[in-house]
């Protein structure tokens, strides 16, 4: 936990912005893989991390703001408890490392709420991500499954504190880059023709969980990198192949950590792969430059999708204006994700809260192809944490739709493409604080340009 | 997948068992871990492993035993989703190598269930282990929360035929358990004084990930043997300390394996720990001898408990006699946990089906501190695959209590008992399956003696 006072000025701050009613945080339960009590790791729900730290699974807390209480609800163990799992530090020992002195029986919970209902008090929650919560605002609130009604006040001071990282935050992440870093460069030295992609990817997990660290998120370590969201890992690795990981560390505190990495399953790239391997290098690095206060995430994409255009031109595989093919969305052929995301206690920060309040201030987001898919668009501030992930990616799927939907044949030369439908993917991601003046990236160096890969072969 | 045959038997028999009604089995849906999209492992329900192979997420079926129908409802993924995902096999291919040719959009499945509700069909459904199962039945059965009535009748249908496994399962079982055992030896041979427990549970499991495997429950990784449930890795190994590892492989069908060893720090035991560590040898070793069709896995578990008894005797830590002292329950002083359960496509087998109709046909079970810990009692029978880990445990918390409350002093000498509360505690685990004459031990030979511990150290 952090100290004390960093969880009492959060919960000042949030009150100070939501200002009247009673804001209900829902705290995690374990949750069962095959039956009850094979549980999955355990991992308490974000928000509530940031704003009480403590991460016991199946408690709740209330801040109320009308009523100036701020109470955690839970129970603590019982003898029986402690002597199967060992003696713990109490829950209310915990609770008053954050700053909390009222701990109630998780009993009481419904009859405050309800008592809060009677008075007509507005409750605050937000938006649930996990079924254990629909139940639990069916139990507590009668909310109707299906019929929870977040509150946006609630949302936007949460998000309006945790996109902005504090000086204790930022050496976390910084801590989970580091780590997220080595698992890359291990798993790059590792990988040989012949492996299956299950070596690489228990590597990756290795050298997280030696770090006393967890995975952020499910590992991809892949041949087939133009398949987005692949978790995979049952292929034998192949001479020619190219092979894409995207990995990332969890601190014990829960901050995230998130790179890519593309590279041959040879020593050295082949001419074609270097080739498109740069492309990825110029998208990312024209990307990086860009970040600074002030600079709008859409615009960074923008470019970012020129660069390509412009590269793709000259291999005969793009034609027209970039500018005119980037509006109209044509550069989605080939890079179809988004450019990069907040990062923080989660890896893609406060998704559950909802893309349009943590990248998007609000304003709606696109439903063009591939730009629906940017997560974060704002103007940046210091204090931001983001990915910058710029791919480039053929995927044959993809290809014989368009082809056949006769899509942006002023901007792709399909017969061209047709050269290349087996290529795979490309895809490189690097994590930056937004500094007052600029960028700083975070976590030890992994290998970026062609040769640094190679190097590293 | 098995073969067509296998899945056309099971359900076969499965009908002749309940005879009539309609069989409903939810699949398992993805669950996030801090939001919506960061998903957990993804892993079927067993049962529905076990009838319909078919692993994809948010699909259910139906067994209509008096309209002689089985069907699955789920939906195939949409042209967007094979651009993210890649091509994939369709569900209704996979469907037919189950043998079911009736595959419906999930949509209809409600439709179907509401045709039966109206003409007071049988509904039977399986006890729920996921807030998502109970939120499904509230949905599709206006089942309440906390209000489900399983089938008993359906229950005993899936446990009198999971029970019993074919060959095709026990090459599985054998894979895990050979997976197992080398994630075993790779632990038992990596460990220093000075390590972080967190760099023994990372080598078991980049064992298992690298054999395609997965971990089959949550590794017990630690110093702290006496411990019973303990999942945290976070302490240093010190010279002097004994280590306890329990875990286990589950392959790619499903089907898990499960083993614990106990081994020093330090190249070698010191006396009393060796001295210790053979009472856990001689408890496991009778246990291992009386394996046969026909015995009562309660009577194995008392002769256990009696064997350590009578060690523990020799060591002036109990007294009196050893079968009243078991019949009282004095021995679950050192001994807490059962002897072993049923193991197969869940670690635990059939956990969610309740104990009560897995491991005890149907018998009430024992309330005794300890004895009721024991997961299997029932007579054994050829084709039962289960595992042996009788354990001896000095746990501080349990000492006081017992000792304060003045409980079982014509057993237990306290005043001896004392100079061991820092001990920790051991356990061996090992996997059989029962056949016609007796017992065959599934997987490769782990070390079980110290002898052999040492060997490896």
């Amino acid at each position: 936990m952090f100290s004390i006072d960093t969880y009492v000025a959060r919960r000042e701050k949030l009150k100070e912005s939501v200002k009247t009613g009673l804001l209900l945080f829902l705290g995690n339960e374990e949750q069962g893989l095959n039956y009850e009590d094979n549980a999955f790791r355990y991992r308490q729900d974000s928000t509530f991390l940031y704003f009480f730290g403590v991460t016991n699974a199946g408690i709740a807390a209330i801040i109320d703001i009308d009523n100036n209480k701020e109470i955690i609800f839970g129970d603590e163990l019982s003898i029986d408890a402690i002597v199967w799992m060992g003696n713990q530090e109490s829950l209310r020992d915990k609770a008053a490392r954050a700053g909390i002195t009222d701990v109630r029986p998780y009993s009481e919970l419904k009859k405050y709420l309800h008592a809060a209902l009677v008075k007509s008090e507005p409750i605050h929650y937000l938006p649930t991500y996990r079924a254990e919560h629909k139940i639990k605002l069916l139990q507590l609130l009668n909310v109707g499954i299906g019929e929870e009604t977040p509150s946006v006040d609630f949302i936007k001071g949460v998000v309006n504190l945790r996109n902005y990282k504090s000086a204790e935050e930022i050496a976390q992440i910084r801590l989970a880059c580091d780590i997220t870093a080595d698992m890359h460069i291990e798993a790059i030295k590792t990988l040989r023709p012949g492996m299956r992609e299950s070596e690489i990817a228990a590597i990756i997990e290795y050298v997280a969980l030696k770090n006393n660290a967890n995975l952020a998120f499910p590992t991809i370590a892949t041949k087939n990198g133009q398949t987005l969201h692949n978790h995979f890992h049952g292929n034998i690795v192949k001479q020619g192949d190219l092979f894409l990981i995207d990995a990332g560390a969890e601190t014990d505190m829960g901050y995230a950590g998130d790179m890519s990495s593309t590279f041959p399953a040879d020593k050295k790239f082949t001419d074609i792969q270097r080739t498109i391997y740069t492309i990825q290098n110029n998208m990312h690095n024209a990307a990086v430059n860009a970040l600074r206060p002030g600079a709008k995430f859409e615009d960074i994409y923008d470019l970012s999708a020129k660069v390509m255009v412009e590269d793709m031109k000259s291999l005969n595989l793009m034609k027209g204006d970039a500018e005119e093919a980037v509006k109209a969305g044509a550069h989605a052929m080939f890079f179809q994700c988004g450019l990069g995301h907040m990062m923080g206690l989660d890896v893609h920060d406060m998704e559950n809260l909802g893309e349009v309040w943590v990248g998007y201030n609000g304003k709606p987001k696109s439903t063009q192809f591939g730009r629906k898919s940017l997560r974060l668009a704002r103007e940046l501030e210091p204090g931001f944490v983001l990915t910058i992930e710029p791919g480039v990616y053929f995927i044959p799927e993809l290809i014989d739709k368009w082809k056949a939907e006769h899509q942006f044949e002023d901007f792709i030369n399909y017969t061209e493409l047709e050269k290349y439908r087996g290529f795979g993917g490309i895809r490189n991601e690097e994590d930056f604080l937004i500094t007052e003046t600029g960028y700083e990236m975070l976590g030890k160096k992994t290998p970026l340009t062609p040769d640094e890969v190679e190097a590293l072969r």
